[in-house]
């Protein structure tokens, strides 16, 4: 890596899942937009075929027209090859394939447990955890012994377990989990702005917020835009929209956008708790007993959508198709920035610009009711080599009693999974708010059907 | 109060409830058997007849042949005389009368939600915490003002927000609360010794335990008896009796021995957890989601009762006719411990034989992972006038995870009764595990229904 | 307080010690200088004359060319006049007279203690603080009753004991202290890069440091501009200046710029401990056992003075003098910035912009490692109506040895002046590491003596 | 180990240090005097021939009438030899010879700096323990491996550090460290209730006291008898006293009882905070600023005495003389209780009676205000295979301050000697209270000359 005058050449960036298609494009977009980096991407993936295509769109794109960023990209075929030298790694990878998260999201459906997501938490997050975090492990012993001093950013979902397990294996490790469910929260205050006040092009990084939670179950106990406090503004736009929903839809690129709901979980949340809740409502309601998931007819009254592992299986079979067309040139790729943070907090790592933004970092007292090293979701400040998370404070307690439940089953999960123990994980399961109506025969039944059919993940277990 | 050779004269204790049939009875017994303690109790009650009905019971007493301990009992009119002058304070009342408390059991039972005891959490302890609360504001209160250096015993249910209020209103108060279900557990753990082993006659004191929780959901990791680890035999133990349920019953004369299970729960809670949950089983599955409650059939299969309220009206009728008998002569009192540890406790307090139990605190470290101030059940050294717990260490994550969330409540109940919020309340309300199934409009349904039962107890709500 | 596109009217500003004559007239600088902001300056000073002429002065800059920010400065007679209405108050005033000082400062030289400032910690630090502490006990009174929703920007010395009074006696203040010294370690930095490394005119807000300690006895353990660790490179500027001292001198309009030192204490602890002390050696050499402040000739040798409260008296004369001319016309007031932040910080608390920057607030876990609530200084981001600490870390071992010593003396006279307890002021007397040598009788006659000086400051003292 | 009726038959006792003359003699006796335990005692030593003659000595004492517990001795070669098997290990080494404690003791007198011990802070303690902590992380690491589960008493010098090493090393150690100087206190309470109250005969474990603080610099925050509040009363002992001293001596056998003091030291702490110091006067005076250690005559006003190597070498001398006369019999050895406890806390972590004893332990919030795992002196309850500290509270904030920069040295000085960090100790040197008046020239002269004669034990250092 070389400085000079707010300029970084030679930057190394290791990216494990480099054969992805969404989330590989998108960085490819943000870093052809940056002006101010170049250097090297080294794309790792399991299948290394589809690394090798991302080479060569990647490095197709220096061509195209109004390209600031200057990137090589290769594809590489170790873990070993991808980290050395690295300054970056960026972590995206789906664990396991569709077979798999059909079990997740689809297996609980037959005891009447419905997932949205099914990633995160619930019968479906957990099971994705218990067999991506042997993944992370590997990942986080090649860190500490290939690029210990590089920084970390981790993408891939149960968010809040891949990150915690890198740090369990390698404490010193220097990582962070990103995630834009906060991003979107923003733009629906940004929006709101316009719908109550007529503020028109208030751009989300206007709307200053105070972040406390966990992933996907994320609050904001404060928010403004300029002098003004939002939270009464937002009691009105709660009250205005609460029986209709708010459909307006969110504007800017976001990679799931066809994901939005009319935002009645977070009002329900609101009119409950009197804060908050910034995540989408798909991953609000996996994180409650069975308020807005009790059936099918429940979730529709709450209007939003359980996606079915089906529509992934296509959609990805079409992303497949669109990689060959770029590939082979028959398709231009269209460069537009992905709302992503991601290249801005590599700016800042570097020392071109500190700022303040949400991440998922391990708790050191940034929220001093939640367990020390438990990764939670706040503001931190980022500056040249470090990353200081701010005191984000603490929830009310009627909502730190729905948090808390959660980071205690994830804090047992990651045990489970350590330590290859089929009883712990038994526990985190029947512990969850989604079983709480299972009788324990049935529990122990739809238990051993989901690990069974991942079994071929749980190396070692006996 | 006077010392002199490990004896001590003109010993003031202020009974609150003193009017009560169980409770004051047993502490008459106990302080009959006990040879180094005399003095004056005051009774005082809501129900002032009753206390004299009691000041009669009470002196007749030290006519009793065998009776070491003479008191003087004295029915009072006000706090003011009863706190003014005393050593100790004892708290024992029943909060509203069993027409509430028909209302806390029984009403959510229209919403398929059964409660066994319902005086601790579920909808029925939130709704006697909101009507005893208040009560304990007083009674704070006017300790502050006439007995600030009192050592306060509280009895009464609901146990941990009781006490919690004794603190939060006077936070320099010498308070604790005692409860004998942990010593019930001992007790189970003597006869196992007997029944696995053939070793006989063994006292509940001879087990050592060590003990963490909060009260009525209160967990034994550790259990010895001489170089004996009682864990690795529990676990036989519930082996054998797991299925069939261990009905041997209790020897001691506790007060509601015929409340006794088949301990099944406690059985399936080791069996879940590897850890012994300490308290009768229909406390401990008020505390769960509604793995043993479900309905009156898995009610019974678990092998406990529910107790209905006509029940208790009929016993109290009988207490009061015995009463009336035992004031006018025409019955004997018959003196005998109650295996309670009150007078051991006050003896222990006065410098007459430190010891070590468990007993009911706020959290000042001994549970580090629970929060500071929430009341919380461990060991305690008591010694001449300090009691120092002893720190527990954590519970296993899981249940940690059950217990953390019902801490959490309670601080939400205390909140709110202190600033007489119905939203806050009902927010207690449906973060209640056995709350989770109920739709939104019915949780508001019977929350309202609950609530206005108990309305005159609510002065001040709007 | 009106606000209309990135724009405040009407805002309220409370001055305590408005009187004065170096504070007042660099915040009545730094306001003129500032467009975005307008409104009433209310002076309150215990000498209502000075208050006065400081309306007359500062109600004549409107008029000076070049003033963006046109402001209304009146005099008050009392704390409610000033307060009643404030959005802001700023306090900034001296605690006694010079004739006090001189007791602080000098009457422990008759024991071989010497002191630069002594109005921090040592002899005179502690004499300063029992007088200073009643005076914002009557503050902190007087806000929590006329202004309790404002904001509160202390200035006076001993800064944190001050600020940590405001928020003994009302915890909810939004108080915070500022102080310049970590300014001029910044700017050290940035005149550094010019003279190892040629780079000019980096401005000190460039230089990116973490902070962490308590005023006056700041630590950076980070320090980076740009690209750029400048911890090594400050390894080599100490190892080039270390015996001749960097007597280059500070460029900017520092208040007391001529109290410059050549930097050796400053770099003899890098030397120790390796990491940046970052006040001014004046008051770094207050805080250490008496290594630097043995006798006279050892604070030459490490070239900086023992300021003399005489020379205070003389410059207070000549600044009334000046006060006087600016009063009448016969001088005009030259406008220049401060190089403080209070306006900024003002503009960020209205929603003018967020920004980082290291002030003294409670410690809510920023600094782990020290007790809650001390107060200590570190990195907090402002945005509107918030201050949020940034997790600072903690110190090295040896050096947390250092500063926690003085945090539990701070602790201790706090207690000692809220209590008005002699005998605990004199604890924390023989605790500070200057008086260390004192036989314990010449301690008694020492403390005595200082004690008395300042006799009609402690009210209340038997 | 075999366990019947209150009896433990084949018991496997590691001794390290098994060569020592006092303590191994006193552990000899003690045991002799146990009736309910026996089994074998390995003993280690490098000194080998000191084991072997030991391992006569302890087998001849099986003859002697009147004992009860009958041991085998045995010399072992190897700390694998002597650990495998053993339940218990008792640490109890002179790291390094007397010719480097000379160093530690009188080296500083040069500089005019006095150690009555020189052995636990100071320059004397530092060096001590620079040499010791390799020692013990030798000892660690082969209990990990040989003895994990056994339980391990350390009654070695530094205590602090010891321990602290052990639990670095092997943090799931069950390790505590034992120190008679708080029976000390409790038995001179025991003596001034006589002198003040004729009370007679007391005995010190009928002083109920609460401990706090670190070896050697411990604190009794409260004591009382029976039902009498001791603090009181020590007050008016302490003014009978202060002047002249308390000079009538201790009674029970002390190891070292010749070394008693006036306890001018300890009343003039008391005096100073209003809390009872206890630790022998000659080290409590050595964590303090040199105010009873100016010079030889201020030590001989405060009434305790500079123990001068010298004695130790002529005692060792004349032990040794004794060891070859008990060895080849022409001396009996003579059986009398040590007054140490380490007999009773075996017999409790076996199952044989609880109790409530004074230990060094890591901090687990037994003192919520020092640093977590620091090792710190409280109470704590024994019972079977388990110790659980006492919540012990604060120190008095002006003692916290005194105690805290110990706690920090230590902390600074284990990291230097486990990171082999020359600088590092330097600064734990130059930051204790003992060293504040060197000039830093000095303190380096001083410093390089004693780690020069201690330089054979710090191999790997540069």
């Amino acid at each position: 890596m070389k400085f000079y005058e707010d300029r970084v050449w030679d930057l190394n960036i290791a990216y494990i899942g480099g054969g992805s298609k969404g989330w590989a494009w998108g960085l490819m977009s943000d870093l052809a937009l940056e002006e101010s980096l170049s250097g090297t991407v080294k794309l790792y993936d399991i299948d290394y075929e589809a690394a090798c295509n991302n080479e060569i769109i990647g490095n197709r794109m220096s061509d195209i027209e109004g390209v600031k960023g200057k990137w090589n990209y290769k594809a590489v075929r170790t873990l070993e090859d991808a980290l050395t030298g690295a300054d970056f790694v960026v972590i995206s990878i789906l664990p396991g394939t569709f077979k798999e998260m059909a079990s997740d999201v689809h297996e609980p459906e037959k005891f009447g447990i419905y997932q949205p997501v099914g990633d995160t938490v619930g019968p479906g997050g957990l099971m994705r955890a218990l067999r991506t975090i042997p993944i992370y492990v590997e990942i986080a012993q090649a860190i500490k012994r290939f690029s210990p001093n590089a920084w970390v950013i981790n993408y891939t979902n149960p968010m809040t377990l891949c990150t915690r397990t890198l740090y369990q294996v390698f404490p010193e490790i220097k990582a962070f989990g990103c995630c834009h469910e906060v991003f979107g929260t923003q733009q629906l205050l940004a929006e709101m702005l316009e719908d109550m006040l007529g503020i028109k092009d208030v751009s989300r990084d206007e709307i200053k917020i105070n972040v406390l939670g966990i992933n996907h179950f994320t609050w904001i106990d404060k928010a403004t835009y300029k002098g003004m406090n939002l939270i009464p503004l937002y009691k009105d736009f709660v009250d205005k929209y609460y029986e209709t929903g708010y459909e307006y839809g969110i504007k800017e690129n976001w990679m799931n956008s066809y994901f939005t709901s009319a935002q009645r979980v977070k009002f329900d949340l609101f009119r409950r708790y009197e804060i908050i809740a910034a995540a989408g409502d798909r991953h609000l309601a996996e994180f409650c007993p069975p308020w807005y998931l009790k059936d099918p007819e429940t979730v529709k009254e709450w209007k939003f959508t359980l996606t079915p592992v089906n529509w992934r299986i296509q959609n990805k079979a079409e992303l497949e198709e669109k990689a060959q067309r770029l590939k082979n040139g028959s398709e231009s790729f269209v460069i537009s920035a992905t709302g992503e943070e991601g290249v801005k907090q590599m700016k800042a790592l570097l020392g071109l610009g500190d700022f303040v933004t949400n991440v998922n970092l391990p708790n050191q007292g940034q929220m001093p009711e939640l367990p020390m090293n438990a990764v939670v979701e706040t503001n931190a400040c980022f500056t040249r080599d470090g990353i200081k998370p701010v005191l984000a404070g603490t929830l009310p307690k009627a909502v730190q009693n729905l948090v808390v439940r959660h980071v205690y089953n994830q804090e047992t999960i990651l045990e489970a999974a350590m330590s290859k123990n089929k009883e712990m994980a038994f526990r985190a399961f029947v512990n969850d708010p989604l079983t709480g109506n299972l009788s324990l025969k049935d529990a122990k039944i739809l238990f051993d059907a989901m690990l069974n059919n991942i079994r071929e993940y749980l190396k070692g277990w006996e």
